[in-house]
């Protein structure tokens, strides 16, 4: 497998009048391949190369056509040979330090994006930088920071410095992307939805401005809602390659699906709302202490998960999903999602009943209605994408949940709520962050930067946006869990009432 | 020709609903091939192309390895395409602003190099950086100062900004280009005499500091003496593709000589004292306002040319070939270099004897002396490396001379005291700045650099100052015209007495 970069030992005559080759010479003759030199490492050169006698380690990074050497270390420190792999999420940015010659996790660290001081919701973020490249500047700053303050805890967690860090796989969706380079993203949301780069050249780190010797590589987006995250997921979880059929579902702000195998692939992505991280329910918050992230009914009584083991503060995507879920099969939430006359001790405000689950805390018809058109929308895209491609329910092999949504959430729950299809549960994959996943598979295998340019040459495109019957669709699928109660089985027969 | 960089005009249509392809895609498949996009060239998109109207000049760099996409312009400016060409000298930054369609020079400036703050001798600047990396960045910013000077003044004189420069190809010796990109250039001076770099890689505008977005390529050095420059005049002469042999001699601080055809390229260099540049001469003086560049004698006076018709301050290099000249052939100077007893009405000082050209200007004995060692240095190169290819004078069809000192030097002079062989005169060519001229070549037609390295691999390096008996035949060479006289027939007709 070539790594995308690569550590090599090297024992060299000092020069002699006899044999006065210039230093890169030396080099390059040593590891018997043309190499670019970064001027850093140039300019290093008069003094690691006596220091170290001649016996010392370069570090060579791929810039995109061929390999330069990016340090220069005294002696033999082939063992240490580490790069990052980053899964640049609106919310969050979560790194991975890994170790290039075993393969292994040395250290995973994350933190919330700072680009959130521009705007919780992505599109307050493109708004602010509409037309303001001063502005554009900012959210790229900002966005950098947040690089620095994980790489930052992955140097204090193990250690190893970021002038270690050999190389970086970026994986996010096409505005992530765009702002990480510093490219207006209003084109990513506006008609005609023409981004203004798609796939991406390896950039030096100071170019960039991350203080790392080594290249950057952006995981090419599709389509303006499909971004490299997507391609990155692929990636991780084998899709492409296999013979069976898969679904591939990420669901966060938007919705991105992929259906197919080695032979075919479709895409779709649309809006799916906010929703599922919390963020439409109004007592929604992001998945961090004091959300409630799980539910059980037990004896008529609503028990709470809460991370952190603290007071509940509000409920998480998996927490909304699980209330949903003992609320609907316990007979309190009827099929069309309404609260039931003299189910529940109901609070009331407004003319609306509201399920209160924690002191001071109430999930209202309000909340229950916008989390429903969510799964439906979810719901109707895995649906639509099947249909159009022929496919029948049973004929998917995995089903693929991405995502820090994905990771939290109870299957079970979110079949019988009707946000996953109701499929034998082994089929069901957890993908995990496969963003993430996904890049650190690339860094250790750049060979497979081939395939994502074979996946993005074969893979068909659907804007659910222009389907002109999904809103229908979509109506049928806010029925818990849907309105053909055919189409899950294994609810049908939990349902009390 | 491939030149170093191409302008081309794009005309596309907008992006559509049913064309939404990213705008990096778009031009590439206007251009018709693979490119990369400098980081400002993606972050210009979003104004740039609908400004444009999607009809925009792309202007292509070449990076080392393939095209990038360096700067976009608002429609067809494919008529305006520049670079530059420098010679870098450890005295004079000159630069050609090119007109890189036409192949004609728009402007040429030139001004002196801000490193001589740090020593007019270049041993000095090299040992004030040796082991300072502070002191090097200090010199280095002083360059990158004098390369922002000249290329203000080619703006100032042209009204083409340097945002339009879309290439540059630097020439200069081992020790310039060391400084240039910040390298310790001490290794160049000390046994066992191996440069840290002697080839170089394209490195982008901004990376090296200068504010231009193209890339620069430097010319490569073949050992520590023997610069770009000399590769440049290569290029600029056309020497090695002929069939004749020819000599190319550029005498400045250093000797440096190529003699060959395109069957075999000999090279040597030594140091030849900085004599020629005025240096060693008690009034010698750089070839500026109130230098003596032309002497003659007419009825038994000195007659003097001084640059900018004003009083004598000093000698430059053709003054003092000239004044040694017209001082030999109208003995007042013997053949060894001595002033005869009572062919002057000399001053004298310290017991020596000296001939005042010009008011408070004396030629001393120890001035003459020190000039001769000079120029039997650079005779002495030439007639060794002669001998050591087995050539006969005869066989020399042409004999460059190279630098800004050959440029203004008489040629019946400087065979008269025997710095040049005495040739048909005919064949003895002033080749200019050819360091210059050979870097406009390069930009010009690419492909000339692989006809740099064929060079590099064919030559013959002597490094002179490891020849045994260097200095037994420079003893010799220290009579005017020369010890053999027999070599000078052309001379030995005119000797009066």
């Amino acid at each position: 497998m070539r790594t995308m970069s690569r550590k090599i030992y090297l024992e060299m005559n000092p020069p002699t009048e006899e044999d006065p080759r210039p230093d890169t010479q030396r080099i390059r003759d040593a590891l018997g391949e043309p190499v670019r030199f970064s001027l850093s490492v140039l300019r290093q050169l008069a003094v690691v190369l006596p220091d170290a006698a001649w016996k010392i380690t370069a570090t060579l990074g791929y810039d995109g056509a061929g390999w330069e050497v990016i340090r220069l270390e005294k002696g033999n420190t082939t063992a240490e040979h580490y790069a990052v792999a980053v899964d640049l999420g609106s919310t969050t940015v979560c790194m991975r330090l890994v170790n290039m010659q075993s393969g292994s996790v040395v250290a995973s660290e994350s933190r919330f994006n700072r680009q959130i001081a521009y705007g919780e919701d992505i599109l307050n973020r493109v708004f602010y930088c509409r037309n303001h490249p001063e502005h554009l500047e900012e959210v790229r700053q900002a966005t950098l920071e947040s690089f620095r303050e994980v790489m930052d805890a992955l140097t204090d967690r193990t250690g190893i410095p970021a002038e270690a860090f050999s190389a970086m796989v970026v994986s996010g969706n096409t505005t992530m992307i765009h702002l990480f380079l510093g490219l207006d993203p209003f084109a990513v949301f506006a008609s005609p939805y023409a981004p203004h780069a798609c796939d991406f050249d390896f950039y030096s780190g100071s170019s960039l401005g991350l203080d790392i010797p080594g290249y950057v590589y952006c995981v090419p987006c599709r389509a303006n809602y499909l971004g490299g995250d997507i391609l990155s997921g692929l990636i991780a979880t084998g899709l492409a390659e296999r013979e069976e059929i898969s679904v591939f579902l990420d669901i966060g702000t938007n919705g991105e699906l992929v259906v197919g195998n080695r032979h075919f692939l479709l895409a779709g992505a649309g809006a799916a709302g906010p929703a599922l991280e919390g963020g439409s329910v109004s007592t929604g918050m992001r998945a961090k202490t004091g959300a409630v992230s799980k539910v059980t009914m037990e004896d008529g009584k609503l028990r709470l998960h809460v991370i952190g083991d603290t007071k509940p503060e509000g409920l998480c995507g998996s927490g909304i999903v699980d209330l949903l879920s003992v609320l609907f099969l316990g007979g309190i939430l009827d099929r069309m999602g309404k609260f039931r006359d003299g189910a529940w001790d109901y609070v009331e405000q407004d003319g609306q009943r509201g399920v209160c689950y924690g002191e001071g805390l109430v999930l209202w018809q309000s909340d229950v209605d916008a989390f429903l058109r969510t799964k439906a929308a979810a719901n109707t895209m895995v649906d639509y994408i099947l249909e159009y491609a022929g496919i029948p329910m049973d004929q998917v092999d995995r089903f693929y949940v991405s995502g820090a949504f994905g990771t939290h959430l109870d299957k079970e729950s979110a079949v019988s709520i009707g946000l996953y299809p109701d499929l034998p549960r082994d089929r069901i994959v957890n993908a995990g962050n496969s963003s993430l996943e996904g890049a650190q598979k690339l860094l250790m295998n750049m060979d497979r930067i081939s395939d994502i340019q074979r996946y993005l040459s074969a893979m068909e495109y659907i804007q659910f946006g222009a389907v002109t019957d999904f809103v229908s669709r979509m109506t049928a699928a806010l029925a818990i869990p849907h309105t053909d109660l055919e189409r899950y089985p294994s609810v049908k027969g939990k349902i009390t009432s």
